[in-house]
């Protein structure tokens, strides 16, 4: 693929504040964006999340009344996607998910389920102190939502879609409101973010970035 | 741009466990992979990242001894990229970065900044409750840190550019030498992942994933 033309990518997407409600993105737009997200890399390859679509207005009314932003963007985007992540009962080496997900998704023999198991033990107990708390297990599930986040937005903007990522809620209040209103296990599964989708409104502001220099550094032979 | 070419590049990406260490990745690929991280999106717009580019033989070897993986993709690597996440240090609301960022950066009228600084306050405050440990904060600005992780990957993969990400490591002897041996200030700054790249030696195994239907639910109008 050219680098010109994903660079052209990078610098369209923004995090577009009002969306064009007369226009909509279509199904099989909609379903390559989501594709992206299938095929996203995770931790151990364990795919700790699951996307909510959210079409219903009144769905959308209710749960902006909890986000810190999304006044413009939930009513008036084509599609809103609430991304969760799995939490620590799904995501404990010795869970149900993981050695069903490993046999099952992943096909993988048992010799090496047995060898991944103990890794991801050990990584779990030792590495992030994972098995600590459940705060702890959530976040690191949570970085990995981040990964189809970004995938998610940057094909968008390669297909001249716009996006705008929010994660800011009111996090007691819209665990309650996604048991209520999604029949959701909110003992199982936390609200990563919302990534609403749509076409712009109006011409964003220019983008603002550090340069190169102040974002790296290197370190060669001598 | 093409949405078939677009997923070839999905399928095209793993996380690639040995590299041909003959082939380098050009100067202007390399350039093109970070400008994608640079010009990725994070929270308030505030980048808490630093990436470190370890070409010197001498600390891939050294830093190898404290890495969960990485045995094979440290000395092949073409490139080899850390990413440092911004702790409490820089991230707190109050920070002379944050304020810095804004005038400098973000080039914001006073008016806006101090509107901006009272809403990044009471979301750090009351959201993810950032304000609580350095543990929080740390994880919060490490999930920015993989929107350009997911970005790199994805941008490398359209190139024909083979990576690898690792998160796991020792935590405190890798803190140790980061100190040691690269002069970060750890009070400041930690250990995101290790995002290894180059040219593939071997071809990966089929690609697993849940299927769509696994991983999303819809909320239609009736």
């Amino acid at each position: 693929m050219k680098k010109k033309k994903i660079l052209e990518a990078f610098m369209f997407r923004h995090a577009c504040k009002e969306f064009d409600s007369e226009k909509k993105i279509s199904k099989e737009d909609f379903a390559f964006i989501l594709e992206t997200a299938r095929l996203s890399p995770s931790s151990f390859g364990f795919e700790p999340w699951h996307f909510l679509i959210i079409q219903k207005k009144e769905l959308r009314e209710t749960f902006v009344e909890v986000a810190w932003g999304g006044k413009k963007q939930f009513p008036t985007a084509s599609h809103l996607l609430f991304a969760l992540v799995k939490k620590a009962y799904f995501m404990r080496h010795n869970s149900e998910y993981i050695q069903n997900f490993m046999q099952e998704i992943q096909q993988l023999p048992q010799d090496i389920i047995e060898k991944k198991t103990d890794l991801f033990k050990t990584f779990q107990e030792s590495d992030f102190d994972l098995l600590e708390s459940e705060r702890a297990m959530t976040d690191w599930a949570t970085r990995q939502t981040y990964i189809p986040l970004a995938n998610m937005m940057t094909v968008a903007a390669m297909i001249g879609i716009d996006s705008c990522p929010m994660e800011g809620f009111d996090r007691k209040k819209m665990d309650s409101l996604l048991a209520t209103e999604l029949n959701i296990e909110t003992d199982k599964f936390s609200m990563a973010y919302a990534l609403a989708f749509g076409y712009r409104k109006e011409e964003p502001k220019a983008k603002t970035r550090q340069n190169i220099e102040a974002i790296t550094s290197w370190f060669e032979e001598d």
